[in-house]
């Protein structure tokens, strides 16, 4: 089975809900819990617990594990073993970008079976051009692990990278949505090569003709909860592309913890909510 | 004292040359040391000990210490902390990228005093826009830090985002390139917000019209070396710009190790000769 294949499965069966473990000051501070390894771990565990055979996957952010260094680092080992113990799926939100051997070993560190950071899936950044990744493209293909390109942001200062446009009037974004696509053509139902598109770019998609509906793989869809954009907002921007969306929400759920309960409640609520804007769609 | 300042004068004193700490399976092979956090930190004390206080900086390239998760971290503190123990200036190359508390969350990672990973500077990609950066400009500045902002670089598939335009023709690298010079624009002397610029990109600095000289901020340059450009191609790359070049070697001066010694005599010829070609031009 491969990444596509098994998120499609989770997607439909619990709802097309991503769920962060985002343990920043700030969260944590929120929860009442110390800025350390030790609250890391408690946070990030909490989430799991809700999460797990509730919601199709969980993205870890993983900046706010690196900021407590190997500690951190160790948490994370922890935290992607329990989900590959416990059959949930996990995108380590990374943003690498490099290329050849440097490219290379990132896509091992978070892609090859055995590595201490092994999870499911990694997101990664393609300043350095798609072609760039394909050591991540391949290994992900090899060991049916998934990849997740940054393609279209809704932070304002985005545009500036992603809108510019080559000789053709093809913007950087439409192409790497177009890349993506290709890597996705043989695919047998959902393909493992997603984009990340913000659920909040509004009239970007159809102002670059990106067609996204033709992906065949999934849309990793931040901006939904905190952001402020609901499920239904989300289907107005992804259109008939609404199916391959994977929604990402963060702090609109963690605001319902840290009582595992509670935690629980806000993401079934949500999954549910979004499989009826999204899916049905 | 700033990063800036601090950079000017190693450079000055050893000449513009940044060594490269590159662990990779292959690296590590050609010395005879095993894939593991031991085998990484051998080899790079190894470069360390060669490199201190004959070179202006060394930079680590933090993919292939991932590549061992938490135990690859702690070698990567380990080294981090040995360099500002003994005054080499440490480089990480992370190439991180992100938004926000995120952006946050890997700014205070690598540049915050007392983090585990703390380096005097940390690379950054802009696919989020030059602006997405700014919480790691902010904490550069508070701390006195630096940062080195990918802006052109010479594989193939780099144009494909690199080279495309906005309205007015300016292409994305331009761009960046001329908001990192307007952050250097107050600096006494060499700013702290650099730009990565491979050494081989040919005529396209000249075919987009991007004036480093104005930078006042250092240019990061691999290619030199391994990847087959001579000092004398990268002073014609960068003309006027070249003092404000660094030049990055890796393999072209491990190839002389893992004897310390040999080590230490490639790096100085190379530094050597960068400062001849580069310095004087």
């Amino acid at each position: 089975m491969t990444f596509g294949h098994d998120l499609a499965q989770a997607m439909s069966h619990y709802g097309p809900l991503s769920v962060g473990v985002d343990p920043s000051r700030e969260e944590l501070s929120s929860w009442g819990m110390p800025d350390t390894p030790e609250g890391v771990m408690a946070y990030s565990m909490s989430i799991l617990e809700a999460a797990a055979n509730h919601v199709a996957a969980v993205k870890f952010q993983v900046a706010f594990f690196e900021r407590h260094g190997a500690r951190g680092f160790a948490v994370l080992e922890h935290c992607l073993d329990w989900c590959a113990g416990n059959n949930v799926l996990s995108i380590a939100d990374a943003k690498r970008g490099d290329i050849g051997s440097t490219m290379n070993g990132y896509a091992e560190a978070f892609l090859m079976p055995g590595s201490p950071l092994e999870a499911d899936a990694v997101t990664l950044s393609p300043y350095l051009g798609f072609e760039s990744l394909r050591p991540a493209m391949d290994l992900a293909h090899e060991h049916r692990k998934g990849i997740f390109v940054l393609c279209l942001t809704s932070n304002p200062e985005g545009a500036s990278v992603q809108h510019a446009t080559h000789g053709q009037g093809v913007s950087v974004a439409r192409a790497i949505a177009e890349a993506a696509t290709a890597e996705n053509a043989s695919a047998d139902g959902m393909g493992s090569v997603g984009l990340v598109i913000g659920a909040t770019v509004g009239e970007a998609l159809r102002d670059l003709h990106i067609d996204v509906s033709a992906l065949r793989g999934p849309i990793l869809a931040p901006g939904i909860g905190a952001q402020g954009a609901t499920a239904q907002d989300a289907a107005e921007v992804f259109g008939e592309a609404s199916s391959w969306v994977l929604a990402h929400q963060g702090r609109s759920l963690s605001s319902a913890g840290p009582i595992v309960e509670k935690l629980r409640s806000a993401m079934v609520v949500a999954a549910h909510e979004l499989r009826t804007e999204l899916q049905a769609s």
